[in-house]
């Protein structure tokens, strides 16, 4: 889904850059003689990844800020060199933001509420009528100016700038959702269907990783300590054999 | 501003495939496991070029069809083989117009009516809820399903395929549309203020060939001949001399 | 080996596409105008992957399918989306053989006999005189319409198809593929001689995932078992240190 | 044609370099720890371009040899530098020669015959059982040591060196040469069926520089000057309008 | 000539860039978490688009600017849509020139002085031991604060910032350029020396557009002005015959 | 660090070329019709790979020999086959040091002294003012000719040959050095100050693996073999617990 999220980010982006749609009446790629927009992206994990190198292949400026070095290594190189990265720091957070036409907020941490590393402030002095897409808003978003929306009514304008904060993305392309979906969960289906519950999650306990609570107890040790449910590490339940 | 319509023509019709505008609910560029869309341009002029090389460089499939086997080739050649191309023959349009998810019309003749390369029976064709742009629109359409409509309403249904015929798309973009064209003709406007416009036609013959009328004159064969207008060949009032 | 066998597969299958060869009669990579051909390629491992991505590096349109996702991300990313994937379901492969000019089998699970993915009836479904060369051939093919050939006699025609099911492909190249085994190899046995057998498989544990039966027990559970027998689990004999 | 030549020639050589063949048993285009092998081609025409940027594409070691900078700047320009040019001296032809696993003639000269570029003693230098493609012999060959063989007995090993020397190369694959052919062709059958001949030609002149002869008088200077015909200037018989 | 000055532009710029050599101390592509340097460059001829497309391949930011849209659009075509370009307006060179590590004049007009398109005051706005290299120098130089320098003493500061004013660039790899010039002449020598100076030049026109005077007239318009010499149209003295 | 000598190797290289600095004089990328030079690197380690990316992007020859056949496949994917590898015998030293305008030695092995592959025999037969870069000189070099130099006093010539043998090449660059090491330690830092020593040790073991000395124990091993320390392992003292 995050890849889905990620390749549908620019071309979003895009959309309500145009003058009808109340951004900038700019074209994202430029042309010969017109220089082309800033994308700037904060993270540099799947959806920002996807994000980025579908812009860069453009011929969009794009700056990927993330903390993780390695991260934005393995990116410059999958990119060729087209991205430009800097380490997720409030200066240089300050720097770019200003410059950006589409600003893209993919900054997800597993399980955890995101970290807001932008704010009303920082919005503002982005271009008038600028995009700010909110891709971590399903975690609780990464600005203090982002709040939920939804597929019917996906925008609205806080600080000049349009924000975008639909949080299932993946539902506006549901055919593709769904054929990639199935091709993650169906050898799971098999196995169960085929061995029985008991038997799958011995023999396959990736599976027992999907398991959110079990026999009474909270698997997942984030969610347990924040709703004080008692917890149960998965792995002492279905234990993983490492490979060798 | 062929460059603009080219370069927008994909994100439109990704645009319209999405499910909440009716398309087919399918992301363009598809998903490891799930085959990529199939993109059908009908001529391999500017137009059509700049579309077919963004739908390559994304990894959609592209086939692209003109009965110039020269354009075929340098589009080949700029793309490093990505894009299937083939003669623009009945036979061969008939074949591959109904395995497209988006259809783009991009068969531009100078100062003349499209030829109708497509009709009700072809798009009936085509797969439900897929999509058609025709971009030749502004000199009649090259299908017998197209109508002009406007950036306020650009699309409609017809045959099951979704119709996008905008004839003025580079007005979605209006910002960099004005800068492009700008950057075309401030030279022209400079050397007109500076030399006055005798002097300027003299020494800049291309810009007679901008001039529709002229002493009473139509100084376009077509158009005259179309309308029943005195012509004068814009060569015999301001010749070219050509370089050597 | 298998790096080898992926190189050569298309070079292989464009030969006897060649009319004197009894094929189609077709260039594989098509020329501007005239549509290049499809290769459809079962399995991403390293055959897959190699005879994949050099269809594409020529413009070839390429298609592979594959049960695991993981493997075909990991290709599209090499392949920077040149390459449609899709999962191996039976719907995929019965929709997409009759298409392709050319059909590798690189289907290979460690130590089994290949599944058989193709029969009589879809071999008939492709086109005539098209190509299907049967890598997994070592170990018993993923068609029913494959057997073993060899160098000195290579092809037969089946169902209208030229099989080419040479288990050795490799030896075609014999200068090559030493100086390639030797590369691998030559670590090996310097260590052997350096340190004497026993030292050696101590200090480099990997040496002894090569044997296959050691002190009267077969090493490998799966020939093991097949076989009827005793085994012996090569972890207990010379265990590997993990890394830390 | 020439495109498809030069498309065949890289399969063509690399089927030749395999043991059972007679040739090196290499794989052109090597393995990580295997260099790839060295492919020579004199001329950058068509022919030789193509050929070099298919080898080019697959990681193989490329030279081309010309007199004319500017088509090895194109060329170049076109490989994004992945091909190594020179200047088609007898000093760099003579550096060069003994390096090359293949050799590629590719030297056209317009309705002349090809100037003897290699001879016996330049092709003895040559690596043992290495392959030499002489696509040039339709015009005479460009080694004293081709002479011309055909489709069914394509090749002949001379100074240790496999010759190949068949002048008809499209012919391998006449599917495809006829599909390209028709394209090239029938726009001018169907101008030619729809006005008559001499209007067609009158109103297209690039239709009559395809004839030979006319009206008694051959149309070629070189081939009139040399088979003692009487000439007539084609450009007197229909003269081209130049665009203006 | 152009191509070496072009090629070296970056290398130098970056030497310069260095600590030791008074630079700013920068690695110029930057590295995964430290944005690459951005170089500026004025002119997209031969010397400006060699120098940008060798810095957008090793992932620097480039920008170049020139007056012609035609040239701007060649030139993202050749590097993917790795360039952004821009016109060279007054507003855009003050807008890139304070943003620049590296600033590459590379305005050349043809016999002409070349235009000064910077002062002290816009080269004062760059940032401190940024690098500029004025290619344009051996026409006078495209800034108020350039003056010719030389191979053993290159450099200067002015303005904070170091200036690379070396006329004779290809003089560093005299080996390199050397063989250059000989690719070029050694074809007119041959002709000269074979047919005779008259003879070569009835036969070759091109020839002739190499002689700046000849039978006391200069050949050259611009320079027979500026110099007050009798002038004579080339044209008239040796005709180039069109090609058909 | 290592990036940033790799990165660095190739424009040191060029610049040791020109013909003022006392090198060949030679372009190391050529011009179309002037072959480029030809870069042999030593070592398939960080180094060596940005190395030899940076070189093959710009057009120029690369040979990279190393021992370890996973490496040198690594390198090929990423350069989409536009390095030549090989393995790191003395055959192959000694076969293509002679052919080399460019000798990078990148061999570094982790806390050893590097093994000299190279001496002056095979110093002696590259050609005549090339170049030598031994960027291992830190751990001892590569080659009996190199002997450690400095940024004020970069080169000497042996045998012929240019020798650059300065241990910090990334203080040529301070500003990016600064930033990049900043990038890294930041974060540990950051933990330090936060937790205080000890817990932080206990939090992140990775901090651990940075200390040489803890509590009179010396905790790398081969130092202390070398030294004669006493010695402790790092995992005895702070574990890591192993990712599941």
């Amino acid at each position: 889904m995050s890849a889905i999220a990620g390749k549908l980010a620019i071309p979003i982006a895009a959309h309500y850059l145009q003058a009808r749609q109340g951004g900038r009446g700019t074209l994202l790629e430029g042309l010969p003689g017109v220089p082309s927009g800033v994308v700037l992206i904060l993270g540099a994990g799947v959806v920002g990844s996807y994000a980025a190198l579908k812009a860069a292949s453009q011929g969009v400026q794009v700056m990927v800020l993330d903390r993780d070095v390695g991260r934005l290594r393995r990116l410059e190189e999958r990119s060729g060199g087209r991205i430009v990265t800097a380490i997720a720091s409030p200066y240089n957070i300050g720097r770019f933001v200003p410059i950006a036409d589409v600003l893209i907020g993919a900054v997800l941490i597993q399980l955890e509420a995101t970290p807001h590393l932008l704010d009303e402030g920082l919005i503002r002095r982005m271009k008038p009528r600028s995009v700010f897409l909110d891709i971590s808003i399903d975690q609780g978003g990464c600005s203090t100016t982002s709040r939920p929306t939804n597929i019917m009514d996906p925008v609205y304008v806080r600080e000049g700038v349009i924000h975008f904060c639909v949080p299932d993305i993946p539902a506006m392309v549901p055919r593709t959702a769904t054929v990639a979906l199935s091709n993650i969960l169906l050898p799971y289906l098999e196995e169960l269907t085929r061995s029985g519950r008991e038997e799958a999650l011995r023999a396959n306990p990736t599976l027992g990783r999907g398991f959110y609570t079990h026999g009474g107890f909270c698997l997942k040790r984030k969610i347990a300590t924040s709703l004080d449910l008692p917890f149960k590490d998965v792995e002492s339940e279905w234990p993983v054999e490492r490979p060798r």
